[in-house]
């Protein structure tokens, strides 16, 4: 198990299934959990020990409003966090993006854009490709794809 | 021991100066404690309960920037939290104010203004006064000494 | 009579509803009320005082945009007066926000999140569980009820 | 005493000293008066209903942060009232901009710009040019030395 | 023909028929008329200096985005100007809000709420009752039976 | 003559001063003016026909606060107009910038960032160059210049 | 060819289309192309030289959310850039208008508002018509056109 | 070298600083460039490949405003890049954030908060850390002494 992913509410799912749409391309093995910072921190604090033990390597948590999620995983763990904020009524997410990028000092979660799951995923990706350069490979190939797409559109003008 | 405070980092100190020198006039019992969501989660997790125990009554969470602290502080305590948004440069203290009071369905912060330590600390006592009669009188007496105060400089026009 | 909830309008109760249904579940006694800080600033004065001879413990405030009403109840009261600020066009319900959480120095609003009716309920609770072990306990099964409803969700995925 | 000025606090001294300088430039009457919505909420119902009687014709509030008072003031007099939000740390004054402007369905108050004492004082004056020939002459005035100002600067350039 | 409502463009209607519906109901006589600052420049300098000679005595501005109209209807008379900022995607209007009430000094524009059309007849009613005692009398009593609505409302629940 | 600035205030000369240093470099004619939208209307719609005749070939505005200076020039004339929103207190000139940038369709103002007076010089320059091919030699040039300034402070590293 | 509109992905098309009718009505040529700053970086960098040679005058570039394109193309030409800001859910735009307009000392780019594509479009011209008479002599009619639809609304009322 | 930071500017090495701060406690090696994505296009492209022949695992980049830099680096590589974007007067720095954070799908750029040099060098040593269990230790190390810094501090009280 390389990634987990953990949402702070079953109404994240659309975000998480973003994300997994592209770990799933790149063949990489994920678990996906519900888990709530604030009604399940005992289990949550839990479960990102036995995480590490299983081998995961790279953290995402997506979460909404006052989003602590990310900021409380990432404080468990030495691991890199990746945070997805979600988009909500508040400035269109500008709540969720706050709570989750303005981490005090010594706490970083690496976080992408308001509902961009599959970036999270790109960017777990590309974490993993620092020390695999099979993965590094598939990402220049999805790259070298998405540049053709934008050509393809191009050309079709 | 009535009333616990705690600040996510010792910058936060005139902030929580602000709210001791409310509960020292009211004479309420309080301690101060520095520590962090993130930097010290498991000693937070550890102090909660023990406060409780003590006999705390009201919990005080001041915090900048992604501040968790009073929502997480929320997450392990059914006793009243306070959450005291500290001014920042983004937007001036908007991020702080967002990340504490858009807390999830389920755990409410009762957050003040920005910087409003003061407010923090007549909320608290104002809760106290539910039950506590002798406060609810303490509490009129402020009110019509601060009333007098504007009145005074009225008059003085 | 324990809970006093007063909206601005009639068009907020969707927003009381969050609340009752809170305050119904744990057997809190509630009074709903209909009164406006600008078009009914006489009766509104009138209400908060006799609300307190009944024995009302917590107000709690409910008004949108230019949201005054919470402010004004505070201003009549010394009980904890709880804010809910009501989502309008304006930046996602910024406006009522700011209006209701950055109270001058003296009168603390306890605000929550933008329509976050069922955490107000859940904070006047909260503040009644000070003196009141039977609904602190009712509060800790809550909890426990909250969080296995995450874990059962998490479990199934 | 032709306006009335009221300010929540002695500290928005320097925003009404631009209202008033305007207000002696034209040779208009005018009291100013500290009272504040929520901490002398009686002393400022009372006193609109006086100042009516004593002639006022408009109303100025000044006001900061949860900036409740030239609403409060609109709900207690059908006369015209000005309202002055107060430059603060929050985005520069929005706090107090939308508590003033964003006033609900019934009870306007004419909101000016963040610390613009002087539109203020001219707002008062123009609304009593309306019936009255010899202001709106010195309105008029005042309008030719402005734009005189202005392209004698530029004449210098 | 006592107010003048000028809007920006015909899309504007809803919100200036929100405007002339409380002046019908005040028997406030006005025009309304369609002139761009931008696209109509010349014709809305004329329209303005005819308008005041017809006797004109409140103006209104009502416009979206960038909305320089009230501002430069501000600047071609010394009558009140209202400005009536229109909601947008940007931010919920903040674009027509801060286009309106941050005038430079000089040249105030009492602005109301975005969208509060409403405010703005009340408003120039409110102006127009100043010098007129009957008008102030249909205010008292609009102002009553606003209250009994609120009131009968309160009654149902 | 082939530049106009307009400033709205003798205020906004060190930003025009940025301008005007950067069409020196460039040995481009100009002519700076103090006009105000507001405070001289009739002066402001004069001037830009008086310009256009002698051979202006851009217009720049510089304006703050509901900054309307740079939309009602190019609402007078069909040349391009550049607009340079000046920094203020309301979230940092987002008031000057919204108020300039949202311009209604059918009246572009070709907006540049806050304070960013080189920057308007940078882009009239630009736009002269479209048809005289000296100038956009010495833009290259320009260019190669500030790339090679870069370069040295990097190398100094 | 006389101006490029490059857009960043095709689902900007609808802005582009904007764009494109404002041009033919003035019978202007373009060419549009689909271009990404981030997916076909190289592509757009070997364009930018191309279309230059090709005789192209003005570039437009449409992008949204981190909308860099504009920005990127203003680095590789010294011809004017004009930037259209797409409509997001964050602030409403405010992500894409940020981008485009704060571009640092040196390299600027005309935005133009939110959405705005015919405004783009009409900068364009503008730009184009300082070195051709025929052009402005159609811009002017164009504004003559645009004043009649307004006073022919204007007279339907 | 396994880190490169670039900087758009020399006045962003106050932020620089605090990365390699961090860096050098870690033992880590890196390089530090100036290089604009606007001034410096073609260098900072060939920067970037040649960086990656280096062996440099984790790229960060340190821009404000339209901070173009992070993401036009992400598009170059498929490395890790990390964002840190600096504090500018438009809201604390919110042109920045959005400007970084808000990445189109495919190109991610793991951004941290406004001015957080620290989170930036501690994210990328988080992730050198999955492939390097000394790295792991280390950080381990580093939670422990922040820790142990805020329980001092704590104790103190």
């Amino acid at each position: 198990m390389q990634i987990s992913i953990v949402m702070g509410s079953d109404s994240d799912m659309p975000i998480v299934d973003k994300i997994t749409s592209i770990l799933d391309e790149f063949s990489v093995s994920y678990e996906k959990r519900i888990l709530s910072a604030h009604r399940t921190p005992a289990q949550l604090h839990d479960y990102i020990s036995i995480a590490q033990e299983k081998g995961i390597q790279v953290f995402i948590g997506v979460a909404g409003k006052a989003a602590h999620l990310p900021g409380v995983m990432a404080s468990l763990t030495t691991l890199p966090v990746i945070g997805v904020p979600i988009k909500t009524d508040m400035m269109g997410g500008m709540d969720s993006l706050l709570s989750i990028v303005q981490m005090p000092k010594g706490i970083p979660v690496a976080t992408v854009g308001v509902n961009a799951g599959e970036n999270a995923g790109l960017l777990a990706i590309s974490i993993l490709s620092v020390a695999d350069k099979d993965m590094e490979k598939k990402l220049v190939e999805y790259r070298k794809k998405m540049s053709k797409d934008v050509l393809q559109k191009d050309a079709k003008l």
